[in-house]
C-alpha cells in the first residue's frame, strides 16, 4: 500500500514534522545498505520512543503500509532495504541511548540505535566487557546486531550476539508492546519469544530495547600468528587445536590472496611465504592461562605443519596483526570491481575439504576467490571477485555462488553464519530448507505479522 | 477426542503391538511425574523411530487425538502429565541412543530418551564435557532437559541446556519432519526454530534428535565452602563476588534450615553455626586459574562477612560437600509432609531483599520456608512446607506461593528459572505476562499446532 498525504500528516502528528522525510534527497540517502543496492522508501521516519513506534505500527497495520526498521544500514544481505517501499523506521536519531549499565548484575540496557563499539567502550571504562565485535562494530547498531545475530572475531571463545541477549522489548505489527525475557540469568516462563526475534531480520517485530549480558573485562590478552604453507594445513590446525583443548578468543584465517592484498593495499608487514595465516587473541584471568593457550596452539599448529608461530606481546604488534585482518575485506577489491561475498559456515572438521572445493569452483569459472574469516567458528567469508561491468562474469559469478551454497549445504553447513539471508540469499533458501521448514517459517511469520507489513520480501517471506 | 479400538489398531500397525499399552496397570504407571499428581493416558506408546512418530502425529492430528511426549517423568511442574488423556509418547524404550560423538567438532547427537548423566559419563571417558547437570541428572532425559531448558549446578559458569543445543530434529503436529539448526557453531539462515522449541514443554513439536555442543574436560577442579552468619551476608557475597570477577563453576546456597535438615537426615558434617552456606566448584586449564578463583571468592566472601572459607582439595571432602547440596531437596521433608516448591529467579543483586521478604511471607503464615539453590544464577528453590493432610495449611500455602510469585515479578524476576510452567504454575502466567504477551504465545502455539493436539493444558495454553 503506497502512503498518501493523509498518512504522512498522521505520522507527523505522532513524531513531529521534523522527524519525517519525504523529499527525494533524503529518501535517496536511506535507500541503500552495504550491498550497494538501491530501493527508495516512501518516507523516512525517526521515532522518538517505543510509544511512537507502537502508534505508527498500529496505524500502518490497519492501513497495510510496509515498515522497514533500519539501524546503520551496514548489512551485507539487504536486510534494511525497503524493497516494497513503505516507511523506513530509522533508529539512529532518537532510539540511540545506553539507558543503563547495571554493575551489580553485569548487564546493559540499550536502545536499538546504539552503535556496538560505543557500548563496548562505555562498559570497558567501567571494567566490564561486551564481547560481540562484528567487523562493522564502529558503525553497526546493536538493534541490527540482534536482528542478524551478529558474530565477530571474538565469537570463537565468547559466542554470538544471541549469547548476550537477556531480554528484549519489542512492538508487534499490531502495535502491541511486549517484553521477551528478563534481567535474570535464567527464565523458562512462557515461550522464548526473544529467541525467535533474534536473527529474524526485522520481519517479526520492531525491537525497542535490548538487555545485554556483560562479562568482567579479561585481565591478560596476547595475540598470535600461525604461518602455514597452505590452506589445507591451516584448516586442519583449526579444528585439531580446538579439539585438543585450545580456547582462543579468536582464530581468524587469511589465505595467500588476502595476505598479498593487505600487503599491497595497506602496507602491512606479513610473511610473504605464507600459504595461509591463522591469527587471533588469547586471554585469561592469570598469565599462566594465557601461556597455556599459546602453548596449546603452538604445539598443535606445528604438529599440523605450521612453519612459524609468532606471539605479539606489544600493543603495536597486536594492532598491526589486527589491521591486516580487519583490512581484508576492503583490500581484496584489487582482484575485481565487484565482490560476491558470502559467509558460509560448516562443521569445523569439514573446513579443509570445503575450502579445497570452493577454490576449485573458482578455478572452473576463472575467478579469484580470496577467503578469510572466522575459522575458529567454521565461518568463512568467501569472495568471488568479478568484473562488475561484464554481464558474463556477473552471470558466472552467480552460478559459482550457487554451486558454493549447494556444496556447503551438502557438507551440513549453512548459507549464512552471521550476515543473514535478507534479500541477497533469499533465492537460495530452498537449497537449505525442506518444504515443511519453509512452511513453518511462513506460519511463524503469520503468527507475528499476519498482514505482512514488517520488512516483507526478506528471508524469502 | 477419546481414542477408540480402531485408533489403537492403527497405532499397533505402526509400532507393533508390543509397543503400545492400554491396560490399567501400565496406564497407571505412566500417569504421574515428580509433582505426584495423577492423570491417566488413554494409551502409552513407545515409538521406535522418527518415522513412527511422524506417522502417529499425522494420524492423531487428523483425528484430534492428544499427544503428550514423555521422557523420565521427573519434571516438577507436570509437563509430562496427560491432563486431557490421549497418547503418552514414551521415549525411554527405543528413542534412547547416543547416535554419535563427533570428537573433531566436539558435539554429540542423541535421541531424546538418553539420560543426561549417561551422556556426561560417555563423553567424559572421551576427554570431553557436557556441562548441564540438573539435580535429576541420574534419571532425567535430554529430551526433557531441552523441553524445560534445564539448568543445574554448573550453570553459573557454563550456562543452561539452551547454550548447548546446536540443532534439533522434530516432528510437527501434522507429521512433517524438520531440522532446526545445524552442526555448525553459527547459523543465521531462517528463523531460529530450535530457539523456540527449547523450553516449549512439548507443546510445539515432538523432539526426535538433539545435537549438543561439548567442551574439553576441565583439567583442574576444586570445591569451596563459604560460611556466613546469615542469609543476607551470603546473598550480598553472591552478586558482589561475581561482579568483582569471580567465575565459579557453581555457587550454591543452603540456608540454616537446609543445613540442619541435611545434618539430621544425611549425617553430613557441616558447620552448625552457619546462618547460610555458599558451596561450589571452581575449575581451570591451569592451577593458577583455580587459585585465582578461590582467592577472588575468599576475599569477596570475607569482605561481605563470611566467618569461614574452606577449600576442599580431596575427592572425599568434595563429595561430602556435594552430598549436602544434592540431598537438600529430600532432607527438608522433615519440616512438613508436603513441599510447595518453586524455583524463582531474580536479578542477583535483588537476592538479599528477595530472600528477606520470602521468609517474612513464611512467618506470616507460620510456615517453615527452607531455601536453597543456584544463587550464582539468581535462581533459588523456595520450599513452603505444609501439612499435606491439613486443608487450611494447603490453602494458606497456596496463598503464600502466590504472594511469593507477585513479589518476584515485582522485582523483575521470573516464575521459573528452570522447572518450567507446565500445569502447576499455569495459573500464575497472568502475574508475569501482559495480554499482548499471552496472546503472542497463543499465536505461536497455533503456528505450530493449530489443532492443539500437543500437550494441551500446559503453560496456560
Amino acid at each position: 500500500m503506497k502512503i498518501d498525504n493523509e498518512d504522512i500528516d498522521y505520522i507527523k502528528s505522532i513524531v513531529g514534522s521534523e522527524n519525517i522525510y519525504t523529499d527525494k534527497a533524503h529518501k535517496r540517502a536511506y535507500s541503500y545498505d552495504a550491498t550497494r543496492t538501491f530501493y527508495e522508501p516512501d518516507a523516512v521516519v525517526f521515532p522518538r520512543s517505543e510509544e511512537d513506534i507502537s502508534k505508527i505500527l498500529s496505524y500502518c497495520n490497519e492501513r497495510g503500509i510496509v515498515i522497514v526498521p533500519r539501524g546503520a544500514g551496514s548489512g551485507f544481505t539487504g536486510g534494511a532495504l525497503p524493497v516494497n517501499g513503505g516507511i523506513t523506521l530509522a533508529m539512529e536519531r532518537h532510539m540511540n541511548k545506553i539507558l543503563e549499565v547495571d554493575l551489580e548484575n553485569m548487564l546493559a540496557i540499550v536502545q536499538p540505535g546504539v552503535i556496538n563499539k560505543d557500548l563496548q567502550r562505555h562498559v570497558e571504562e567501567l571494567g566490564l566487557f561486551y564481547p560481540p565485535d562484528p567487523a562493522s562494530e564502529e558503525y553497526s547498531t546493536l538493534g541490527g546486531n540482534v536482528s542478524e545475530n551478529a558474530g565477530g572475531m571474538r565469537a570463537a571463545k565468547y559466542g554470538l550476539t544471541k549469547d548476550y541477549v537477556m531480554a528484549l522489548r519489542a512492538v508487534l505489527a499490531n502495535g502491541d508492546t511486549i517484553r521477551a525475557g528478563k534481567k535474570t540469568i535464567k527464565d523458562v516462563a512462557g515461550y522464548n519469544s526473544a529467541g525467535i526475534l533474534i536473527a529474524s531480520e526485522g520481519t517479526l517485530a520492531v525491537i525497542t530495547e535490548i538487555t545485554l549480558k556483560l562479562l568482567p573485562k579479561p585481565k591478560f590478552v596476547k595475540s598470535y600468528m600461525g604461518v602455514f604453507p597452505d590452506v589445507n594445513s591451516a584448516m586442519n590446525a583449526v579444528f585439531k587445536s580446538l579439539a585438543e583443548g585450545a580456547n582462543p578468543v579468536a582464530m581468524e584465517f587469511l589465505d595467500s590472496l588476502v595476505v598479498s592484498a593487505v600487503q599491497e593495499k595497506l602496507g602491512v608487514n606479513l610473511p610473504s611465504e605464507a600459504g595461509a595465516l591463522l591469527i587471533g587473541d588469547v586471554d585469561g584471568n592469570v598469565k599462566e592461562e594465557v601461556e597455556f593457550q599459546l602453548r596449546t596452539l603452538e604445539e598443535s599448529f606445528r604438529d599440523n605443519g605450521a612453519i612459524d608461530f609468532e606471539i605479539a606481546q606489544e600493543k603495536e604488534k597486536r594492532d598491526e596483526l589486527w589491521r591486516a585482518r580487519k583490512g581484508a575485506s576492503q583490500s581484496i577489491t584489487i582482484f575485481g570491481s565487484k565482490k560476491l561475498n558470502e559467509d558460509i559456515s560448516v562443521p569445523r572438521s569439514r573446513l579443509p575439504e570445503a575450502l579445497e572445493k570452493i577454490y576449485k569452483i573458482g578455478e572452473k569459472y576463472n575467478f579469484k576467490v580470496p577467503c578469510f574469516g572466522h575459522a575458529g567458528d567454521g565461518n568463512i567469508h568467501v569472495n568471488v571477485m568479478v568484473d562488475g561491468s561484464n554481464p558474463k562474469e556477473l552471470e558466472d559469478g552467480h552460478k559459482a555462488i550457487k554451486e558454493i551454497f549447494q556444496l556447503v549445504v551438502d557438507m551440513e553447513g549453512t548459507l549464512s553464519g552471521e550476515h543473514g539471508i535478507g534479500l541477497s540469499k533469499a533465492e537460495f533458501m530452498d537449497i537449505a530448507f525442506n518444504e515443511a521448514e519453509l512452511n513453518l517459517f511462513k506460519q511463524i511469520k503469520d503468527a507475528f505479522d499476519p498482514n505482512r507489513i514488517l520488512n516483507p520480501g526478506k528471508m524469502g517471506l
